[in-house]
């Protein structure tokens, strides 16, 4: 059974000009195959950690489920990698339209782009909360602190659901979404209130990223990284501010830069 | 039109205790939507450069090709992001079976994970070309040379197919598989022999990254940042050398040591 986020491993380093064996830690990547009311939904890898919120998450992301009400039974064989999953209500999954691809205009100027289950979830916020410059900092500071297990493999990203003043709850995975919906499982299993909230985050803000934080209700997201164009068009009309490239006492404000403060 | 790998973008910068407008690049992500023989393959966010030679290699990736003859027309519409690919031999895709798991234990003793496609077209490398200690390090710094784009938005993965003396051909994306592919694609359709050549890679070594590199039948990885353990496991079984972190006089080899040379 493999269930840590890093497994030890023999290597053979070359440093001071000459090969040396040796252990070190590598980031164990894990196969999860989500089954849905007896049908093979989809298969993802992971780091196997939380792996119930990451299916919660995931499903609602996909626009699956909107609680975890709405789940009869879940349960993960950590051995197999797969998770099965019972509906309340039954439905028949059509993953041909899943993954299909709608352009709308539904949001304004931009050239948008959406997937099925984005249309059903993406929302705009409405209601947010201001965050100041020096909590920027702190946030993204706290959560490096925490990522330890990054600076181990070298290769974990992490998010974390913030107050302006605090980190709530971290989570961390081999893949930027799903860090993001392990956050959102353990939100709609504690059903935890989000328009408060905000996210802070190691990884590169792309349109997935952007979309997961929107379909929570989340109104800033604060990166280390560097943001992408389509993010920043979703983040716009979505009314999410996107604070990147924090790093020092410097930051960069693409959008809503009315909710940051001095 | 988005025919570019950054836009330039007005932001809000926070340095020397005050906010300051200014402009900056971002990297571009664009939607790209591949219809083969009139049916919606896959949709994929890319960076919008080589974007033939992207379809060619994600399309041989996924099994549908194996080489560029098997493809009769292809068009891209570069304005609303779709790709038309007419195959010589029209086929029924089944798209339900090419996203479905198998776990085999076909290569050996560890704990195998594949996608459909992955079992037609992942095949153990026989042959493989040997690499010196420096020039591991020279190709590497070669690359990291050439990653121009990144410098600029912190947002762009680089790939480059090699021979131990020298980059044969470079490509960016914001996707890492995606780089890869557009190299399969390019040595697709060029006819390029590849048993002596290697990658050279900016990213993360994952299953999806390796199993690319299977499957142009290329015996060696050099990355500057960490493989996961199941990339390591397919490493292992399909003969494939993985070189991470390289940086500085540093390097680590995690399969096959004996194709690298002092």
């Amino acid at each position: 059974m493999e269930s840590f986020v890093t497994r030890k491993q023999k290597i053979v380093k070359y440093h001071n000009d000459h090969f040396e064996e040796l252990d070190d830690e590598v980031a164990v990547e894990f196969p999860l195959t989500i089954v849905v009311d007896g049908q093979e939904f989809a298969t993802m890898v992971c780091t196997p950690t939380h792996l119930e919120e990451l299916v919660i998450g995931f499903l609602a992301s996909e626009g699956l489920i909107r609680s975890s009400e709405e789940i009869k039974a879940i349960s993960v064989d950590e051995h197999r990698g797969f998770a099965y999953v019972e509906l309340v209500t039954k439905q028949s999954i059509q993953k041909e339209f899943y993954a299909r691809r709608f352009i709308g205009s539904c949001c304004g100027k931009s050239r948008q782009f959406y997937f099925y289950n984005d249309m059903k979830t993406a929302k705009t916020v409405v209601h947010r909360t201001n965050v100041r410059v020096d909590q920027c900092f702190r946030l993204m500071r706290l959560l490096q602190e925490r990522s330890t297990d990054f600076q181990a493999t070298g290769g974990i990203h992490n998010a974390a659901l913030c107050t302006p003043n605090e980190l709530v709850i971290v989570r961390s995975d081999i893949g930027r979404h799903n860090a993001l919906d392990k956050i959102y499982g353990y939100c709609l299993q504690h059903d935890l209130q989000l328009s408060d909230k905000l996210i802070a985050f190691s990884g590169r803000v792309s349109s997935e990223v952007l979309l997961k934080v929107s379909k929570m209700g989340i109104g800033i997201i604060l990166s280390k990284s560097a943001p992408t164009t389509l993010a920043l068009e979703l983040a716009n009309d979505l009314g999410i501010t996107v604070v990147g490239f924090i790093r020092g006492q410097t930051f960069n404000v693409y959008t809503h830069v009315d909710q940051i403060t001095e």
